[in-house]
Parts: structure tokens; C-alpha cells; sequence
């Protein structure tokens, strides 16, 4: 299968490069007669658009998607959806200076040398651009998971460099441009990254996805399993380092008879596992976290090599987040929500007939 | 794609319960001419083996490996592989008594949620039992890339529990039953295990795997990046519950200036990125490190539900290991060769033709 | 994906060489829930065996089927099905004289230029025996579609060289070891076989496949119609030179208004597009038809070359059919339903909740 | 995999209905290096073109291929290649008559039944005009077999109705609309034509396609044959009824001493087989036929349903070819290029080490 593609059932296949005429996707297998307008597309891509605040790179791209298929008279038909959007603020003169040179922790090389091609524009396929369509196709499959299973996937920002949440509110997230749980640190957040700015440099981050309303049975041991996929999912999305489900790397330290999630006949007594046993969800909710680098372009100088192999300096000036890691909040969201939709067809295509067999069990407390 | 099946072009299909009367796998899309024969496999089976040392599993399985198909004359020719073992040493007593109850922590009660069947046996499929068959595929796999490209795959437990190395050796990897890198920890190691087997309680694990000799070049971005198919890879193994690539979480804390790997013209100056841009190997060391969570199968009795949901105790007697994590290594690395062969198949594929024609840096210094 | 392995959700892989110790297939995806036991593959395999008659090759192998996993106390779990057959009449020696050259007509030169080996024995991966395995997934297959849709997939003989049915009678078909429809001209199949024996020569054959009952809304436009899939399916056994839906290829010379088949209320009028359009099922009858060539294992002699390159002259000993088309019938049979149930399963997968929204029309006269 | 995705390695996927605001596709695994413009996919479209001559349908579209992505500086980058065509001359109101009914021998019906959804227009994405993305990506799949390997794949009408040709000359095949093969008839072709025309009425075809210079070993069995996958890429091109491989149906009445190809030093002494034997290429001409139905959308009323299932009668206006066999010609020849690229990189992932092992016997005489 085509590695520009993701998903067995709901397939999306996303294209085009940053600095291209456009990038788009072909969203596959989606159920017939969902409602489906282009105007839908605008809350998350805005959320995830590098203009959301001056936090973020300052390149302002209009973002319209053009729906050329697979929608009729506002309900999807059965057949692929393409979705298109056209770039409008691409500079390619930012990246003529080091088309010569490769930058630092940057995909230019390791690109150059599997294709033997070097498009230095905006970092070409490369680009974070393209995750618009992943956030794009995951409205799609977050509607659908909304109305037939009522789920809900978000997320938020969990660490910037060492700041961690003080608290936490759902509500918080949504109201500042870093979707940081606890409104009382955003000044702090504001600070820490307008000195990064000052400094030139960049800094990681952390986000948490959760979905609630997952039922138990979705995922496909044991190479299909859900946890397996999500972490292939997350793992793809640019500049991400590491994934967790529930305690992820804290498990190390702990003892079984601590991480085991003792079940009640009201509910699940704690949820270290996130949601997830065997590969398979346990319809408590689902939990995954994701590291994601500092971006390498920076404006301080670093050492590179050129094409000829000689030794160069490379300062990546262009439009670029100090941290890279606050937009990819609706990014993740997007490849949880693009994940679930998948399992939840494929289990319905080979166990649609055991259903609602088996009396499940509270999701009981949150983790 | 069946959920069973690894890998699109080297793909591996593994099927077989613990307690079922074999397990086995096919293994599709080996390269022809290479030799192999059935006692080739028996090193990586015996390092997996529960039977390596009293500090694992007291379940003895002879592991004898059949081949099939797919040998002729002792070398592949090209067509499936199929492996099989016959299991020996089950004891399916121990379960009765946790059949109609499920074990907290454990994959019963969602694989009885998805299926609507309640085999307690050993775990049936979600058992670790079904990783043997991955470790006898990676055999294949990395004797193909070692004889094909060099390229070597190796493991060793990075923590177990609080306890982390005080050295690295590699030699002393292989010299004790915890694949532990550092020969002065051992006694200590035992202790824990003997202090956790005594308390009837486990713990948590952190696995470290390295590829050295990957050319640059292997990886399909941006759903088939080589990143994002080990998370899916590793985060398949039983009890994974976090993958990290290079610095894995650690990214989140760094900057920039401090994360980039420079290139110089002898090499790259660090290796945060655990050898791979952008989902391309960089020709630098491939690091991956996975937690694995502490064994819910304990001798403490927990909470739990029976099949009518009315609550019940559990304790799980059977043979279980105090840490899991530490045969771990041996299968963690097979799933790394895995998705390597798998990458590099597909590599010569699609850029058979661009081959030698980029210079490359050298490696590096290791990270 | 695997290509010995078939099917994107109900997928079947085979493994196994005609000489090899054994043949066998993993059936990944099915249903859990199924009641299955080992000897509900006798009757079809005993219908595709050779043994089933003196017309056909005299090699008789005992076919018992072994479940080597995926069923517990009598029904599927949804985990994979491990069938296993071992080989026990194989007679190596019969191919010791043709090791050194190619039989003309046969795979032996092209696999040998596709893998570099020559497997002598019995066609190796090439032979008819892989098609054992085909059969016994067709089992599964043709069960569950029985069971969960009334679906019926049967098949027969409907030419032998120049002899065509000169009656139909589906009770014929199984009361004569041709599967031929027409009771009254077996004595003549008789002696056309025989006197094709005599003179060490073989003849084509025609299969034609029926299945009643399937629902309209099967098939997956554009690269997953039902009719591609069955194609694939179809050429896929060994012989096959030829496939046809519906009227196949006598539609060339037909018109529009004599093609389409007319709805009427209560039915439609004919069924010339043999209950496939635009790639989806109607609710009419499915027939599919295959031809299938003579065997090129005959006592003619025939020119060759050996593996340096030199003239040669070959005379295949061994077992052969004077007409393999004849114990196609189950086999095309299997490979028909392999294809239907795993539509089935991704038609319910996509749109498992448009299901009875709309009124159907009567199957109306069978063709 | 997604169902409007074609290949494994060199993967399409195409998108858009007959009457929306754009047809196009994706196209993922090319090589990278390849050069291509967007003026090269012209002469294939206009071959497929409607408006080729007044023979076929009169909708004229301007079909302007725009590459969105994956060509960089000329040259084709190894990322997804992004082809639009923007629909400039549907119709809609020829469709508005039919909106409430179901038009004999279409995909209305069944479509409906599948999706839930009715969309008249044009047939949506049953409409032949999804098969001019096949022939734009053919385009490229034809240049790299050409460059690469030599590759020729080359189509023409080889039955019209009850006209076969009566003579045969490549260069007659490109100089006249119907792509016939002997110029002197294509007088009584038009005759018929017209005839059909004026009689609202249509008519099957039959079109061969050969390839020459495909080396032996492309294919792989069992379920990867190249007969296999030629047959599931010709059966889903619209209005195919039938797939034949070298003899194809012919080989039912013939005896295996006439049928198998001998092998002479010099080369094949025939070449029944159509170039493939145990589904791998065996270096001699690749043959395939089609069988065409004829369009059911004629001007002569027919029997049908409406939504409601009431009678009703159906004539279908619009702009129909008599013959849609005409203009298959370049769409079976992209859709052989298709399945013969992914076939060869298929075979060079696994076989890359093979190469020139073995020596090979000319192709012989074309059948």
C-alpha cells in the first residue's frame, strides 16, 4: 500500500509540498450520508494554522478547502472524498540561501540522499505544511465518530520545555493560543516564548490526547492492535520523538500490583493502562501522549555541510515556531480521531453481528 | 491487510494460541538464494525462552522450529516461509480457575468485549507466547540485512524498575540471564527479582534497542516513515506502553541550539535524533527504547468481575515472570529488523536506481 | 501487502510446495462465533481431490485437515485459523528426470528466471496442490455466507474440449465425477478422457460458477468491484487463461438494446451482466465463468532446453489429469466465495447502517 | 487498502464524478528522477478523448492535466504526484429526466443500493470520465517501463460488433479513429457506426493489448500473479464483461501438445500462452483481450423502475458513444502499464539480486 496513505478502511492520502501550487488529501471508504459542508473544515485547521497567534510562525495561509468529490447535495456519497487547498503565502526566496547546504536536524538530507532530489523549498514534502490535510481529514472522522458513536477526541498542551500544567480545566484549553489547560500560566507561557524568539532558539513540548466515549472492542491484535496503530499514527506526525499510552515510560518504575487497573462492578478502579488492553479498547478513556522536538530551524548559526560535501554554516531564517509542538495539538487530535474511525469499521465489518453480547463495565474514574 | 500480518513487503503472518496445540508464522517475500536452516533459529528462541534463567517463566518449551515451505536445498527460494511450533508444555489447569473471571490489567476482558468469546487458556492470542513466532521472522530478517547490508540489530535492558545502569558494555550484554550492559548490577538484579517473586509482585521495564550499519535512505515518509512504523512495531509487543526514538521524551526539555545534530564533514557531531530525519534513516545509529509495564499476572489478589459482572478476587498463579521486560529484548529487536527488511525491500523498490549517487557523511560519534 | 495471501479482511494465506512436508493456510479476519470442526473439510477437498475419480491424476493424498488455531470449543474467536495438510504420497523421483530442463508450457522456466532456483519437484509452489488450501478456505467462507446471508456458491463443468452440456440439471452435477450438468453424456466424457489418456495428451475445460442469494450493494468501486476482485480471484488458479462475468465475451457482438437487462416490477428480465453493475451486486444471480487450459504434463514429447541452454526433449511422467479443468470446479467455487465474504465484511464495514433503506427489486429470471 | 487506490507499489488513487468540479488522482512510489511536464499526458487523453472523432461521445473536455505536487524542476521527486482536471462541459440537465428512475445495465441501481445515495448526474463516479485519470497516470507508468526496461504497451480495437478485422499493420492502428488495425475497413466501420446511431442504438467490442520487451520474472504468485492482477485491472475498466490471457477462451477446446509453447534454443515456438506461465512473465509478448458491452445508455426506450419501484420507461439522451469499445483502447493499454510498473518494483524488492543469473531464451515468434 502506498506510503502517502493512512488507514485500511477509511484511507486518507494526503499530497503536496509547502511551497507547491497546493496540498490536498483523498479521504477513502468514508460511510455514506454524512453531512458535509467546506465551512466545517475552518474551526480545526484554524486551530491548527500557523497564524492562530504570534506564538507561532508568522506565514498566514487562507486555508479554503475545496471539496471536488464525493460529497452531493451536502452528504457524503460512499465515494473518495478529495479535498483541496491552494497555497497562497509560500516564499520561496526564504530557502534560496541554503538550497546548497543542508540544515541541521532537518529532513533535507536524509531526503536528498533516498531520492537523490534536493527541494529545499519550505522543506518540501517534509513540511509540517502538510499536516493541514491530516487535521482536515480528521474533521471528517471526528464527525462521524461524534454522531454514531458519540466520541469526542481533544487534547492539550501538556509540557512546554520544563513548564508543566498547575492545574487543570477543560475549558481553559480552547481559550488561550497554546491549549494549555491552566489559564494562569499562559503569561508565563507568553514569556517563555518570546525569549526563545529573542534568543533565536526553540524548545519542545508535550501534548495529551484523550477520547471519551470509546466503546470496548475496537482495535485488531495482534499487529492491528489500537494502541499499535496510534502510535504509528502519532510517531508520524513531524518532529514527534516519543509515544505514550496511559503512563507510558512511567510504567517502568512501577510494580504490577500497583498498574494494574482493578475492575469494579461500577467501574474501573484506576486507568494506568489509558483505555487500552491487549490492543483493544476497554471502553475506559483513551489516553496518549507525544514528544515533540524544538524545531532545528533556528536563526543561531549552526555547522552543516553543502552538497559537494564541504564544510558550511547554516542560520534557517524563513517563518518558523519557536515551538513547533503547540499547534500539533489538533494534529494529534486529528490522527487519534483518523485511527478510531478505522477500528471502529474494521470491527464492525468482522464482529458487527456480537454487538451489545456482553455487558460491559463503567469506564469509571479518569486517570 | 489481516491484522495478523507485519510488513508489506517482507510481511510475516503469525497465528496460535498459548495453550492451543502450535504456533507458527509465514513469512512472505523473502529475498531467494539466502541460506537458512531450521537450528539457525534456535539462539534467538533460547535468548527469548522463558527457560533462559529462574528469573523468568518456569514454562519449559522445546521451541523446535519446522520449516514448511519455502527452503529448498537449504536456501529460500522466494516463496512463503512457514514456521512452526508445537506447543508442549501448556497447562491449561491453571487457568480453570480464572475462566470465568477476568484478570485485572489483563487482555480478557476486552478480547471478550470484541469477540464475544472467553478463552481463558494462557491468554490464548493476546499471550506472549504468539512473540516466539516474531522472534524466529526476525532471525530470517536480520541474517538478511547482516549478510545483505551490515547492518546489525541489538538490545539489552536499559532499567528495570528504579534500577538503571552504572556502565555499558556490550560484551556484557549476552553474559548474564537480564541482558543487562553493565556486569557489577547483576547481583542486584537477581535480588529484585527474587524480592518481587517473593512478594508475588512484578515491575516495569525499559528496553534499548540499536541498529548500527542502516544506510541512509530507508523510511517511507510521511505514513511510512521508519519512525512511525517502529512505534507501530514495538508498541504491537505485549505490555509496551511507550516507544521513543533517540531522545524520546527527553526532547520535550531541549532546545534546539542543544537537539539539532550537527553534520560535519567527519560525521555528525550527536545523535538526539536516534538516527532518523524525517522518517529517513540518516545513516547514523538507529536508537529505539520501549517501557514495558510491570506483568498484571501476580500473586497479590485484586479486584475484579466475573462473567455475569458480579465482583470477584483474583489471583493469577500459572507461571508468570516477576519482568516481563527483560525477555523482551530479544523480541524487540526482531521487530526492529522486521520493519528494517521490510524498509529496505521497499527502498530498492521505489530508488533502486538512485543507489551510491550522494555522498554521504560518516556516522558519527554514537550518541 | 503478501502476495500468497488473499482477501483484505476475511484474507487467506497460503504456504506450502507439492513436495514439501506439508501445505497449509492461515485465515485471518473471520467472524468470530463460527461453529467449525476439521471435518467439515472433507467433502470439498474429496471434490478438488485427485482421487476423486480415475480421470484425473492418480496421486491420492488423505487431505486431513489439522486446526492448528482460532477455534475454541467448537467455534471461531475471531484470531487467526491455522489450517495444516501434510503431503504424503508425494513422489520426488517422477521429477529427478526433468530437474536439468524446463517443461514446456509449465512455470518451471519462469520461476527459475524470477528466483534463481530450480525446485524440480512436483511445480513446487506452481503446482495444483497449492489450490488444497484455496478449497479449505472456501470452506469457512461458503459456510458463513450460507449461514449469515443464504448466499450459495456452486459450480460445474460446463465444457470439455468441444463437448458442451446438452441439458442442465444442477442435481447432475455432483451425482458424476465430471461436475457435469448433463447425466446422459457422461459415458461420452468418459471415453474422450480415456482416449485422451491413451494418447498421452490432455484437453481444456470450461467452469462455470453460480451463487444465488447475494444481496445487492456487494463490491467496491473503482479498483474493488466485485467483478475485478472475482477476476483476480479467478485467473489466480493455476490454468486459468480466461475469465467472464455474465455473458462475457459474447457481449462483443451484442447490442445495447439486447445487453441490458430491463427492471421490471417484479424482477428484472434477463441477466446478461451475470448480477454485477458497475462493479456492485444487483440481487441477481453471480455467474462467472473461467477457461482453463490443457496441461502442458503430457507424454508427447515436447522441445525444450536445459538449464545451460541446450536443446532438450521432455516427456512429464508423473500423475497427471488428461483435464485439470475438471477438479477446478471446487476451486473456482472457493475462490468465488473468498471474494464475496470478504465484500460482504467490507460492505459492512462502510456501510453497515444504509442496510435496508432501500426497497430492492426480485432477482428476477436466472439467465 | 482503499478501494479507489490501484497497485501496491506504484499506487493510483483517483478521485471525482462525471459531473463535479474535478476529476484527478494521486499517484504514489514513483521513481524519483523521472522527467515529466504536464504536456506529455496530452497525446493519451486526446487517444481517450470522447472528442477524438464524431464517432464517439460529443461532450468535449478540454481534459488540461495540472500537476499539484511531486514534480519538481522537471523531474519527478519520489513524492505523491498530485494530477488535476477540472470538468469544464457536463451537463447536468441531460441527467435531471433520470433522477427519479434507474436506467437498465447501469450502476444506478446498485449504487443506491450500496451507498443509500441516488446521483443522477452523469452517472457520478461510474461515468467513464473516471478512467481518463487512469490513462494520465498510465502515461507516466508507460514512460519509466519504456525508459527503464524498454517496455512497449501498445492496444487496438480487435472486434467491433461481428466485425473482425481482416488484416493487421501496426501503423494502420494509430491512423484511424477506431484504432483498427487494418485500414481498409475502416469504411464499413463507419457504416456501422452510423447505422448504430441513427438506430439509437449500441454495439461491444473486443480490444487486445500487447507489451513487448517485458523480461521474464515480473509476477508473483499466488495471489500476485501477473495474469491474476492484469485480469482484476482490465475487469474494473467500465463496461468489461470479460479478460482473456493469450488464447485465452480458445484454449477450452484445444489438447496440451497443441497448446504449450515449446522451447527451441532459438526462442519460443509459439507463444499461446500470452507471454506469462505460473503467473510470471516469461519474456515473450505479453497478450490480453477485453471483452466491451455495449453502453446502455441508447436513445431506445427501455423497461425500468422508479425510486419508488413503480414502472417506468427509460431513454437516455445525453451525449453516448455507440461503441464505448472504441475509446478503451488507451485505457487498457495505461491499465496494463499500471499493473506491469508495480510489478516491476515489485520484483526488484525482492529480487533485486537475482538480476542477470540466469540465462534467457529469446521471445520467439509473436504469436
Amino acid at each position: 500500500m502506498s506510503s502517502n496513505s493512512f488507514g485500511k478502511l477509511f484511507t486518507v492520502t494526503t499530497f503536496g509540498e509547502s511551497h507547491g501550487p497546493a496540498i490536498g488529501c483523498v479521504v477513502d471508504g468514508c460511510p455514506p450520508g454524512l453531512a458535509l459542508a467546506s465551512e466545517e473544515f475552518k474551526p480545526d485547521l484554524v486551530r491548527r494554522s500557523t497564524g492562530r497567534s504570534r506564538y507561532s510562525s508568522q506565514r498566514h495561509e487562507a486555508d479554503e478547502v475545496e471539496i471536488l468529490s464525493g460529497v452531493y447535495e451536502g452528504h457524503t456519497t460512499g465515494t473518495p472524498i478529495a479535498l483541496l487547498i491552494r497555497n497562497t503565502n509560500q516564499r520561496s526566496r526564504d530557502y534560496e540561501r541554503i538550497a546548497q547546504t543542508f540544515r541541521p536536524g532537518h529532513a533535507d538530507y536524509t531526503y536528498w540522499q533516498k531520492y537523490g532530489i534536493r527541494d529545499p523549498c519550505g522543506g518540501g514534502r517534509a513540511s509540517a505544511r502538510e499536516t493541514t490535510m491530516r487535521v482536515a481529514a480528521g474533521v471528517i472522522a471526528k464527525k462521524w465518530l461524534a454522531e454514531r458513536h458519540g466520541v469526542r477526541v481533544r487534547g492539550y498542551l501538556a509540557q512546554l520545555g520544563d513548564i508543566t500544567p498547575d492545574g487543570f480545566d477543560w475549558d481553559a484549553v480552547e481559550a488561550n493560543p497554546f491549549f494549555w489547560p491552566h489559564a494562569a500560566q499562559v503569561p508565563a507561557l507568553e514569556a517563555r516564548i518570546n525569549q526563545l524568539r529573542k534568543a533565536g532558539d526553540s524548545v519542545g513540548a508535550r501534548v495529551d490526547v484523550v477520547a471519551d466515549g470509546v466503546p470496548p472492542g475496537w482495535g485488531e491484535p495482534v499487529y492491528g492492535k489500537l494502541d499499535g496503530e496510534l502510535a504509528a499514527a502519532l510517531m508520524s506526525i513531524n518532529a514527534v520523538k516519543g509515544v505514550e499510552i496511559g503512563d507510558g515510560f512511567a510504567v517502568v518504575a512501577q510494580q504490577g500490583s500497583q498498574h494494574r487497573d482493578e475492575m469494579l462492578v461500577d467501574g474501573f478502579a484506576s486507568n494506568h493502562a489509558g483505555g487500552i488492553l491487549g490492543g483493544i479498547s476497554s471502553g475506559q478513556e483513551l489516553r496518549a501522549s507525544i514528544a515533540l522536538k524544538p524545531t532545528s530551524s533556528i536563526l543561531i548559526p549552526g555547522h552543516s555541510v553543502d552538497l559537494a560535501g564541504a564544510p558550511a554554516e547554516v542560520v534557517t531564517k524563513g517563518r518558523h515556531d519557536p515551538c513547533v509542538g503547540i499547534r500539533a495539538t489538533p494534529i494529534a487530535e486529528a490522527m487519534v480521531a483518523l485511527v478510531l474511525i478505522d477500528q471502529a469499521l474494521r470491527h464492525r465489518a468482522q464482529c458487527g453481528d456480537v454487538g451489545a453480547v456482553n455487558p460491559r463495565i463503567p469506564s469509571g474514574p479518569v486517570a
